[in-house]
Formats: C-alpha cells, structure tokens, sequence
C-alpha cells in the first residue's frame, strides 16, 4: 500500500518551500524522534511502527495529482514544485528494532539527510511510531497482567477508521497480543485470527440451545460458545455442558465459552468448575468485556479462571491514565555540522544536541541496568561517569561489570533499507524476551520503578554550553 | 479508495458461514446501530462518517486474494467461499444527515436486509460511525468552547495511523473546526488546509529574527510566524513586530503569530497590546498546547486574546472523561418478521425492539424539545404521551404545539445511494444550525441539560411483552 506524502501537515511543505527558496535545501540536517515520558505512567514503552515507517519513507513520491492540488493552493512558486516532483527520501534512518524497549529522553528513531527531507518526514514518522509503539506498550501492560492466559484482540470496531485499527493490531501483536479478531490485519500481517459469535446468533434462532447446536455443527472443531445472551449460568452454561456433551458423542470437543457481561471472576470459577466436574478440563474460558490491564490483574487476583482475555476498546483507544497518545516529538538536533538545542523554561524538557547514540549497560546475567545517551563518536566505558538529564548535578556510575550495547543500529542508507525487516513473530518475541530482562519492579502497572536514563559527560557538557550561548543571546 | 471487505472482525464471516450452511442467510432482519450515552459526558453528540459507511456498502466485495486467504484459514467449506465470490450489499440504510445532533438510545443506522449482509457489515459500520461520531462531538465541543474565534485541527502526528488522522479531520470538519492542518484531507475533502512552520525552521537559521525575515520573503501574504522558541515576549514578539513592520513597508501585512508553550491567556494579552500600540490590530494570535474544550474555556475566562486555537492531540484521541471511544453497538432487532429484544441485568441496556423511527418535537420557534422513539408504523402525535425508557414508570406528554419531524430518512436501497451525498461543507453547516436549537444548558461542557429521550407507547408495550417472554423461558 503506497504512503500519500501529502499524509502530513502543511506546516512541512511550507518549510520545505522556505528552505528551497533559501537554497538551504541540501544542508546536512539530524532530527531525533523522541518522547519525553513513558506512556501510562509506566515503566517503559516497547518500541513499534518501525516497518511502516521505513515502507513510507522508501516510496515517498508526489504523483501529478498531488502536485496539481499543491498547485492549486497557491501557496508554491513553480520551482518548487518541480522540485518536488522528483522528491524522494534518500537520507539515513537509525532505529532500535521493534519489539525493542526503550524509555523517554532516548532518541529512537534519527533520520540524517538532507534539510528539506528529513524535515518533510516528521508528520508521518510521528503518525506511525507514536502510536504503534503506544498500542504495542499498551499490549504488553495487558499480556504482563494476564500472566499465562493469552490476549486477543479485538478493538478495531472503536479504532479510528479502518486503518487505525490494521495498525493496532499490528502493534498489538508486538506487544504481545497472541491474535486479533481483524481479518485483514490475519491477510496483511499473518496474525492469527480468532472469533466465533455475536449475540445476534443466539437471538437469530428461536431459542439459545438451537443456537448453539447450529454453531456446534457448522464448526464442530473450533466451537467457542458465547453463554451470556439471556443467563450465564442458569440458561448458558447448562446449554454448553449439553452441547460439549453431543459433540464429544460425535468424537469433537468443544473448544470453549464465551463471557461478556457480568462478575468475570465469580462467573469464570463457576463455569470451569462446572466443566471440570462434567469432565470437560480442557474447555478454554474466554473473557471479554471492557478489559485492560487493571481489570484483568483484579480478575486473576480474585481467582478468576479465564485461559483467553479479549482486549478491544481500551486497547485499540489505549485507554488510562498517560494513555490516549504518546507524546513523540521530532527536533533537529544538528545542522551543517553545527549542534542545535531548542530549550525551555523547563531543563528536562529541552532536547540533546547533536548527533547521538544510545548504549544500555547489561549485566552478566543479560539483565538491563541503565541506558546510556552519548555522543555519536565519544567513547563511553564501563565505569564512566553519566550524568540525570534532567539534573546535571545528579551523577551516577556504570557498573564496572556491565557490558554496553548499542540500542540502535542504522536500518536505512540512502532511502533504502540496509536488510530486509525482520518478521512480526520475531519482532513479538523480541518484545518478550525484552521485558523480561527489565529490573524488578518496572513492569509493575503502578508507580513502577524507573529506569534509569542517563546522559554522558559530552552530551551533558555540550548541552550546559549550548543553553549559556542562548541564554547570553536571548537573555532571561 | 476501496475498503477492503476484510476490515472486520472474524466472528462476523464465522457467523455468515452458519447461516448460509443452515440456509438462514437470506432471512429478511433488521439490526439498529446507537449507542446507549452521549460521549464526553456531554449533552449531545454529532452524528458523522455516513458518507464512508455508504461508500463501504456500494463497494463491498471480496477479491480472489481475499478469498484465497479465508480459504488459506482452513474454516469455512467451499460452498460459503463461492456465495462470499458473490456477495454483495444489496439492503436498505436509514439514517440522519451528518452533522445532525444525536443522543444516547435511540437508533443512528439501521439496516435492513437478508440476515447474512446486514450481519456482516457490523464491524465495518462500526469502526467508521464510532470514530467519526466521536471526532465531530468533540470538534464541536471544542468549537462551542471557542466562541467566535476559529479552531484549526492539527492532530495528525498523534492520531492511529494515517487514515485515522484522515476520518480525524474528515469528522472534526463536520463538527465545527474551520480548517486542518492534514495535506491529504485537504485534497479528498476539500478541507481548508493551514500551517507555517516549526520550532525547527527557526533553530535552522542563525537566529530567531533572520528565521522570521526568511519565511516572511517566502510567504509575505500568509505569514504566521512561531514566536516562541527562545522567549516570547522577550525575542518572538518583539522581533515579529519588526518582521510586521518591513512587511507593512513592501506593502504586504503580517498574518499572524503562534504562541505554543507557556500561559496562553496572559502571553496572548500582552501580544495583542503590543500589535494593536504598534499599529497592526489585524494581526491574529494562534494558540496551540494540548488545548481541549476546557482549556480553552478556561483561556477565555480569562480574557485571552485569541483569534485561532489550534488544536491537535486532544481532539485526535478524542480525549477526556466519557472519550477515548464511543460505545456504539449494533443489535438485531427483528427478524422473520419478528421483533428481537436483547436483555440485560439493566433495564436501561436492554435494547428497543422491531424497526422503529426517530421523530424530533420541534417548538415553533424552531428549538428541539425532545426525541421520541416509534415503532415505525406507529402514529404518533402532538400531545401523545410517551415514556422513559430506562424507567416506564415515569411518563411525559409531546407538548401539543410541537411539530414532529423525522431524524432520518432512507439513504440506500438494494445496496445504492439514494442521492448523491451532500457535500461536507454542509454536513458541517447543519451540524452548526442544530446545535443552536438545542435547549438552553445541553452545550454546557460540564453537569449539561439531558435532552429527553422517549419510546412510544407502542416500543413500550412491546418491549415490555418480550422481557416477559424472555423472563419466563429462561427464569430469573
């Protein structure tokens, strides 16, 4: 599917215009994509959208259609749009991979290349990667809560548009979602995809028990029944024990029940120990109904008996506290060689200048320690002194026995990707294997523990010079 | 653009697949899409995405790809792969204009059709009238908030995924803002589109005044320049008073500012003193900020001196109490013949049997008094007593000097539009004018005046017979 490259805002083309007319089009220019908080107040975020955003940046070219409506705004001289026509991305990309977790203040995605190039992409990446890697996070919040059960998910009918919800349950599977609802996103992306019935089946026949029988015998060998259209367990669960019953007579097993409404802790317990008892232990329980990762953690601490969480609107809409959207930015941190910083009133709101790289300090065992923001070309060891970005004053040691690993590797060379992007499942297992080797404490979904982030002595000495150039210019 | 038939959810095609095995697919059914409370806790919401939804329908058909992958699935027989080849939407859609005002209960869009198409197009219509609904609520809660002055959407960087930034601007134009900030909505949709330029064409520059000055040669008829990289009232205004002043003297004038950070009431006060002493009381003031309806509200509390509120995350994510998501659902409501109740524990859930119609009291002076749900051969007139439906105790009289219109009419039959579609400018200009002749207190953003929704006799009594039917089949 080709990218439009009018998906971004005008504000991108009017620069671009700007600097044409300057000539300063081709100065070498760095832009970091960054955000400055984790999402949900939480302990990380799990880096996504990276694919996508690499498929955009290889196809970007203005068709005749798009230069004529450009054209037709009478904003653009005609040098400029025939600039554009042959308009393409022919910078660097430099990405950790997705699945990847990462943490506020680190760049995550840098582009180098020209001014006007790598400037026009920032609507787009910011589009793709914020809210990919927002959804992915999210995910991986309800995959921790859930523990062993798996997660489906089924959010595209609150998703914004359809597309929305294709990249939501792209990134959903990044983040840890076991399959999706979302038939196209099964085509597209090779997720799994589940689903069985509404309720509108069960009222579509004069009475549950037919309905059910008639779901059992279209798919006798992946029946999923949903038991909560008139009465759990008065009228559902009787009804599925009967069905389980008739199916394994004709040698199938029923695969499972559905509950959407209701006590899902007190209603799971008593419809597996109803199976249980009847001889059905391996009848899955699938829940559903306005979780997120808070719900399904008071379920499972309630006992709740549910194998399957299905995950829509909180997940497709990211819902909760910090959640709605991750607050990416893009800011150029160095052009013509010179390093740049946009400060604020705030000192952990201003950026790092410069060309930069991100090391993260691992223990022995393969656990994270810190990251580690440096300069592109200084040396950092183990041992060294880093500095809190947001209080040069607070300093802190690498651990002696702690390897360094850069975070991020270059993905993209003269507008072309330097190796095929590596598959979802892969980008999913490593999502998986990341968290894993967080510290203690940072995947809790409460006041986590913070990871700590660090900026090294030249990232640190060269901002505190840069803030003093501006303050001496531009006074109090 | 085509949608593909692919964008839903699994259980819709499993569903299809048992009633075309048990031969019920073609079963004449009737299923309502609403949603049961009026998002953001607000007083209304403002009906969009009609004009997609259609387009979905006209076109929906499955491709051989599409066909080879549900095959590829390994659930469906040969036989329901061969009716899907043909498959088409060939029902009837009512339903309101975009733009109307709509409330929580009673029926948006309903379908009426063979009960595998009007099954099928569940998700799909979901997906589209959700979001876009949602989208022009908030836009028009933001535009209320605005009073007189216009509100530029720019939420692209922070919406899901590049067509949900487009449903984004598409919806929110519809429900009030002026203009976006989104290139493509601007060539589909004929949306105004605005922008000037980032912190970072001034961080380009060796200074904020030279920045100013360049992107003033660039655009001397539509130059709003950023003022606030360094300092706004220190360096940003008095340097774009300087810009204002050599553009008056090559006989141009300067459009506006933008302020982004910072107390926007104050720093919009002392910039608009300091333009309208130095002679230039037509220079605009653009605000932008995580701004929302209450922001903004609070902006001009007090006395911010704004002319254009920029407006980007918050209303892309739809975000606040009550948001994130609108609850719409679709539920069968007759088939065969036969009016279908679903029930829940709560009274207020369950939903309003058979085809109904949606008919707007109207006093003379053209202000809405109340919405009454009927069924839809039922006559119901001035003076007519109707009832609660959360409560059918309590009861209220359609005052006798209202008019009754009705909400909706037909807009497809046997799978084709009616009528062209009305153009999105007028979708916005009706969403503006039904606003207006809402009862005194539903604007208000907070605690606002419920506007009355009632059923007829008729929806009450049989609504009332089903639960009781249902209740003795399937006990307490």
């Amino acid at each position: 599917m080709r990218y439009s490259p009018l998906i971004t805002d005008l504000y991108e083309l009017t620069m671009l215009a700007g600097y044409h007319e300057q000539g300063m089009h081709e100065r070498p220019a760095v832009f970091d994509l960054f955000f400055r908080h984790n999402p949900f107040k939480g302990g990380y975020a799990v880096f996504a959208g990276l694919e996508p955003a690499l498929s955009y940046l290889e196809d970007l070219s203005f068709s005749e259609e798009e230069l004529a409506y450009l054209d037709s705004l009478k904003l653009f001289r005609p040098s400029f749009l025939d600039y554009l026509a042959g308009f393409q991305f022919k910078g660097r990309v430099i990405a950790p991979g997705e699945g990847t977790v990462v943490f506020g203040t680190e760049p995550l995605v840098t582009i180098e290349g020209g001014l006007a190039e790598a400037q026009f992409v920032e609507t787009a990446l910011l589009n793709i990667i914020n809210f990919q890697t927002l959804v992915a996070t999210k995910a991986a919040r309800i995959k921790q809560a859930a523990g062993d059960a798996t997660v489906l998910e089924f959010g595209l009918r609150r998703a914004q548009g359809p597309d929305g919800g294709l990249s939501e349950a792209r990134a959903a599977y990044v983040g840890g979602v076991c399959s999706t609802s979302n038939v196209l996103a099964g085509m597209r992306y090779g997720i799994p995809v589940r689903g069985t019935h509404a309720h509108s089946w069960i009222m579509a026949f004069p009475d549950e028990l037919t309905a059910f029988r008639r779901y059992a015998d279209n798919f006798p060998d992946s029946c999923i029944l949903l038991i909560d259209t008139y009465d759990t367990l008065g009228s559902g669960l009787p009804n599925a024990l009967t069905v389980a019953r008739e199916l394994r007579e004709r040698g199938h097993e029923l695969v499972g029940v559905r509950i959407d409404s209701g006590d899902l802790a007190y209603l799971s317990r008593q419809v597996r120990s109803a199976f249980d008892a009847a001889g059905f232990p391996a009848v899955k329980i699938v829940a559903s109904n306005e979780l997120d990762e808070f719900v399904i953690e008071s379920i499972r601490s309630e006992g709740g008996q549910v194998d399957i969480y299905g995950v829509g609107t909180r997940l497709a809409t990211c819902a909760g506290e910090g959640g709605g959207a991750l607050g990416g930015v893009y800011k150029l941190v160095k052009i013509d060689g010179e390093a740049k910083l946009k400060i604020t009133s705030d000192l952990a709101k201003s950026t790092l200048p410069d060309r930069k790289r991100v090391l993260r300090a691992v223990a022995p065992d393969g656990s994270f320690i810190q990251d580690v923001i440096a300069l592109h070309d200084e040396e950092v060891l183990p041992g060294a002194q880093v500095f809190d970005p947001a209080n040069p004053i607070q300093q802190k040691r690498i651990p002696r026995e702690a390897r360094l690993i850069e975070l991020r590797g270059t993905v993209m060379v003269n507008g072309r990707r330097c190796a095929p992007s590596p598959t979802l499942q892969s980008c999913a297992e490593l999502s998986n294997s990341e968290l894993k080797r967080l510290p203690e404490g940072c995947l809790r979904l409460v006041n986590p523990h913070l990871y700590k982030v660090s900026i090294s002595p030249g990232v640190n000495t060269l901002r505190l010079k840069l803030m003093s150039q501006i303050q001496s210019r531009y006074g109090e």
